[in-house]
């Protein structure tokens, strides 16, 4: 037997979680409108599908920009040898300049405080390095993205710890919540090196205000502790309330605020539906932070031949603005299509304006409020109903039968299909509403017909008692079920 | 001040070495036949700029490899989404089958044990991630490549224990030097997890023989250690004899071996010359460290843009023949250019027949066999000759005087150039032979025409006790020089 590393060896990574069945329930039998219109339909993949035509366009109007064409082959050689992890000049000046576009050039950034990393997986991971010691912690408000516990914790040997949220004032962060995990972390003697969170928030699709924001930083600076702000979806607000980026609040003459606490985490895999290009982006109002994490650029640079072609698109800002514009029109339809098709069957969302996502609420499908209700309905869905949602507990959520349901990622038809099959559900529900049992489903084929739900409307008690290994804000998280994709 | 982690706060990276000075003149005054003719002449970066020509003929003739032409747009949008950590099938497979014709198709690789990473880099440290805990050592014969203390130690915390190797055998590597290594770590109670070497070595150009492969497979056998092959300048192998790769080493049935104890890292960097593109590799033998480094994989993706290209590129047979035989040929023909101009004026090299560079020895034109003595004239070459090459102690070489000069990244007429100022170097030499003194250079336009060197033929003394850094073989191996790039 080879002597393997704890890391190799203890499961950090969170693959084997119990989530990971809808991802393999996906790939086991994939929906497809001719050759498998039965399969299972892929809604747990936080993807922007909806504005791929617009970039074509671009780069067939732009052959130059590519270095394998006829246009731009002259370039080839100097880009392909190009591996200075600066990054090209000309990426680093299209990055800045579009994060500023992206938040309506109310603010700028400084090429110069750009770095590289391989995808936000990579670049927050870097940040992480940079900031904390094993050991260490960073408060988290959850729900919160799954994958934080890979990229933030797995091989940096920080710890997360959460701060909860609820549905009663619809799971915003509350100043209250968060001085108490940090109180609790301190008695026990764990050193918490920040607060991370992500606006807008995944899982949510919600927006943090001007005023939050403000607090947040007068909390972190009052306790001289790092501001971590994962803003990767800045660009799928679809409708107002306008985006507040940190960068804006802490530009603001109003706020006193260290600015070497402060650090944005960003990404074109969302804003322009490029996940499989890797650009991860770490800005730093740090000058330590910078140097540090540019030489750790060099384990996850983006392939130059992927810098120079998005230092050409980023830079053409008519292109951008027409990007950015016609993207939020085509996810407000898509969000409205989805939200609209559930309503109508009597099954609300959190009320949102951003992401590439809703957060759907099951509650009153649950058999009882715990994980284990929310966990068999969430098997339903996947093996009866046949979509991959992803259920609140893998986004730490502390109250069971919230769903993460993911729209942007299908076609019209594709997302046609699963508003039918949740009509059916809910449809099947209702012939079954004197039932009080969930059957335990085993057998998939035989329990499609066999399918009947409670419709008790028994409604999430704010005040249960959740499991303490959500709760605790001294334990780490539990396993994250996102695996092969960052979604 | 903000708190930050030890990593960020600790120098363990290495760039603000005493060698960064050598980039830094480089930088600050690079050589252009036209512009700049006076310029420092880049020796220290270990490109191959030999063989573009016939990848650029490729990318022409095969537009729709690129997702960026006319005929390969229709693939955009598959490719830009990709982001599972397998990587594209097909280019798994094409990079096995690469692997296999680099190394004559004696061998075969099988493309579920590809595992990429962010260049040698990214995939270098993923593997130390799986196989070392913080603490834990890994042999490495020296002279040996210097950013294996970024890529391999820095952030994973594990260490790196050097087995000297000298002149007197031609720098190779002696079973009883490894032994006397492994036992004084023992003894020191450091745990020893495995042994890591270059085949083809950087910075020597040489190979291992079959012999000495089965040697080093046969103690870490024994020793129930793991045996990491860095095999990225395998294609760059210009003459006989045939580099013999450790997986065909572990297929020959007279070698007894546990093949989870093997693993082998691999690049496009240097072999195909396109360092931009970032496509480490990792080859374990072993299924645990292939499953956890693919879940590591997520930090340093290969682009899809890129993964696309290659995947097309390198499953032309033909094309791969072609492109290694006729670079194999450039490199020879370089190599015999420069070798046989530094022997005209009496500099002789380690004798080579692989890599993008040559060790030189210089150790004849030392005042004193010291590290000191290796700086100083390192400091004349730099800033008066005008050539950044690399010190022999960048390398963690044991015996001063030896320098690495790279050869394969500029094109003939600024190698004849760097050629003139190396002779240009021993004519004032041999002038001043008379002298023995070496005079302290301050101002670079002043010292150009004072420059005179010791010819006093004070050969280096192999049993010189060398400073106890360099040597022993407990304490972690000094700052690498290597920063921006990897070289």
């Amino acid at each position: 037997m080879a002597n393997l590393s704890k890391l190799a060896v203890n499961d950090g990574h969170g693959e084997n979680s119990p989530y990971f069945d809808g991802w393999k329930a996906y790939d086991a039998n994939p929906y497809h409108p001719i050759n498998n219109p039965n399969g299972v339909i892929q809604m747990g993949l936080a993807e922007n599908q909806l504005s791929y035509d617009l970039i074509e366009e671009w780069i067939l109007k732009n052959p130059k920009a590519s270095i394998c064409t006829n246009e731009g082959i002259s370039s080839f050689k100097d880009i392909a040898i190009f591996q200075d992890y600066h990054g090209l000049p000309e990426f680093r000046h299209a990055i800045a300049k579009f994060m500023g576009q992206v938040r309506g050039n109310r603010v700028t950034f400084d090429p110069n405080r750009i770095v590289m990393g391989g995808g936000a997986t990579g670049a927050s991971e870097m940040l992480m390095f940079c900031l904390a010691d094993p050991g260490d912690a960073f408060l988290v408000p959850s729900p919160c993205y799954p994958a934080f516990d890979r990229d933030l914790r797995w091989r940096t040997r920080m710890q997360l710890i959460p701060v909860p949220c609820s549905s009663s004032n619809n799971f915003q962060l509350e100043k209250e919540a968060l001085e108490e995990a940090y109180e609790k972390a301190q008695q026990a003697n764990i050193k918490v090196k920040g607060l991370i969170l992500a606006n807008p928030s995944n899982p949510l699709g919600t927006l943090m205000d001007k005023d939050t924001l403000t607090t947040l930083v007068n909390f972190i600076n009052e306790k001289n502790i790092h501001l971590v702000c994962d803003e990767i979806y800045s660009a799928t607000v679809f409708r107002s309330p306008k985006f507040v980026s940190i960068a804006e609040v802490i530009n603001d003459p109003n706020v006193v605020c260290n600015k070497d606490l402060i650090h944005i985490l960003y990404s074109l895999s969302k804003d322009m539906g490029l996940p499989g290009f890797r650009v991860g982006i770490l800005y730093s109002y740090n000058d330590l932070v910078v140097a540090c994490a540019r030489k750790m650029s060099s384990f996850g640079l983006v392939s130059s031949q992927t810098q120079h072609l998005l230092a050409l698109m980023l830079s053409d800002e008519k292109f951008v603005a027409r990007f950015l514009e016609e993207n939020a029109k085509r996810l407000a339809k898509r969000h409205k299509l989805f939200t609209e098709g559930l309503e109508e069957v009597g099954i609300s969302c959190l009320r949102s304006n951003a992401g590439l996502f809703v957060w759907m609420d099951l509650r009153g499908l649950l058999r009882e409020p715990t994980l284990e209700g929310e966990m068999k309905i969430w098997r339903i869905i996947i093996h009866d109903v046949k979509l991959n949602v992803s259920p609140g507990s893998s986004f730490h959520c502390s109250e069971p039968g919230w769903f993460r349901v993911c729209f942007a990622n299908m076609d019209d038809h594709t997302m046609e299909v699963a508003l039918q099959r949740i009509r059916s559900l809910v449809d099947q529900k209702k012939e079954s509403s004197v039932k009080s049992e969930i059957p335990v489903v085993k057998d998939n084929k035989k329990s499609q017909k066999s399918l009947h739900l409670s419709f008790t409307a028994r409604r999430f008690n704010e005040n249960v008692i959740m499991s303490p290994r959500v709760m605790s804000p001294h334990s780490p998280l539990p396993h994250s079920p996102t695996v092969g994709a960052s979604t």
